[in-house]
């Protein structure tokens, strides 16, 4: 079903892994697709990790991934800062591994709040109330407020846990400014630097994820074939009550 | 001109002290009106302190007020759940001094998240990650949503801090519920916990306090006569600019 693509854009938590299990097979068709000489990029929403501790955890998992093959959601705002506000400083509301992918891009980080031109926030799992502190007297000095993503949700060892979007919330609302720039899927940024790494035109890509509203919406604007896989937290009657229709919808990643 | 005024809302910070100090002339207008046989209530939006604590901070700064003519929001919080939702567990986001005012109320605290009826939010200045994802686990597991109050800043030793809101802002956007109650001022909740303490009707009663939009507005949403004091962040130009008008704007307390 898939002999014209040459390009796979795949999700990670949900359809490589899940916690901290491989999703079975999913080992087995990654190696299958480099053998026939597909071009594969990791795709995911994550930005408080670096590529680096990405590809250490997906090989400490047994999976065959390079790093350059891998981009968070910290890689694309990283290079988006880059690219688009060079003389930019910023001051990041997140963890250290956001800090690492925007030192590898050269981003200038602010030595205070007060100096930042843009605040940019990601997941904080050891978030205290001075650093929240430190993020809204950067935005209450004038810095433009981008996040990494706006992920309400992620699934925690013990249930859904509070992501990004909170950590959005606590500024916008206090500030009373709203975010100029969401990185994440499925934005048009994310599409862009996925086909960028994978050299090909979006009708000969598929993106392969187990979120409608991030994987397949993505594709779905970009132009490239989708297939849902139902090890995330979707079901088969979502699918079906949902008005987005992935072209393939699988069991699993190892279907393919 | 506050010949016919028998009872005296007064906020605390900003008209009373100022961070740690009080505001010159505020310990003898108080005296003066105790003396004068004048019912006196200190109304904040402060939630985070119990009554206690605030009572034996404003003893240290050498002003002559009772425990009981104190009136936070965290007092009237734990009334309002005490005479509405006896039955009802809480789950708190927010400091200890909040917890011994439910504590005094006789309200009941949830031994989890999960079972929690009302999520009760306050300044949290020593908040994790770890407090803000249970806040989050108690509405998702279906906690409504109340506030001891929704200020956005409040002033801190090195500049405006953020508040309340961010808190709340936090919780709504993860979990993309509402906030069901607000106690704070300029409520009717916080009027008539103001006038009953007093035991006067409105129009006997005065409101002196620094802020438009909870003291002058409460005030003005009851039937109290007002007075702005300058000694809070308010100047002149800001009344002249408002559409609301105190009855009168004195350069603070002192004045009285």
């Amino acid at each position: 079903m898939t002999e014209n693509i040459d390009g796979f854009v795949i999700d990670l938590d949900g359809t490589v892994y899940k916690g901290r299990q491989v999703i079975e097979g999913a080992a087995d068709t990654i190696n299958r697709l480099k053998r026939l000489g597909k071009r594969l990029v990791f795709l995911s929403n994550r930005g408080n990790i670096s590529r680096k501790m990405c590809h250490a955890r997906l090989t400490e998992m047994g999976l065959n991934v390079q790093e350059d093959e891998i981009l968070l959601t910290s890689t694309v705002s990283a290079n988006y800062l880059k690219k688009h506000y060079e003389k930019s400083q910023v001051w990041v509301l997140g963890e250290q591994g956001l800090k690492d992918e925007l030192a590898v891009a050269g981003v200038m980080l602010a030595d205070k709040p007060e100096s930042a031109d843009w605040l940019l926030i990601t997941l904080h799992e050891s978030l205290t109330y001075r650093e929240l502190n430190d993020a809204f007297r950067a935005v209450r000095h004038g810095a433009r407020i981008m996040a990494t993503n706006a992920d309400k949700t992620f699934p925690g060892d013990n249930g859904d846990c509070i992501d990004v979007a909170g950590m959005i919330g606590a500024i916008t609302a206090s500030t009373g400014r709203e975010v100029d720039v969401v990185i994440g899927k499925p934005s048009k940024l994310m599409a862009d630097a996925a086909l960028e790494v994978l050299g090909l035109p979006p009708e000969r890509c598929m993106v392969i994820g187990d979120s409608m509203e991030s994987d397949i919406q993505l594709g779905k604007n970009a132009g490239m074939r989708t297939a849902l896989v139902l090890t995330g937290s979707i079901k088969r009657a979502d699918v079906e009550a949902s008005s987005v229709k992935p072209d393939w919808v699988w069991d699993s990643i190892a279907i393919l």
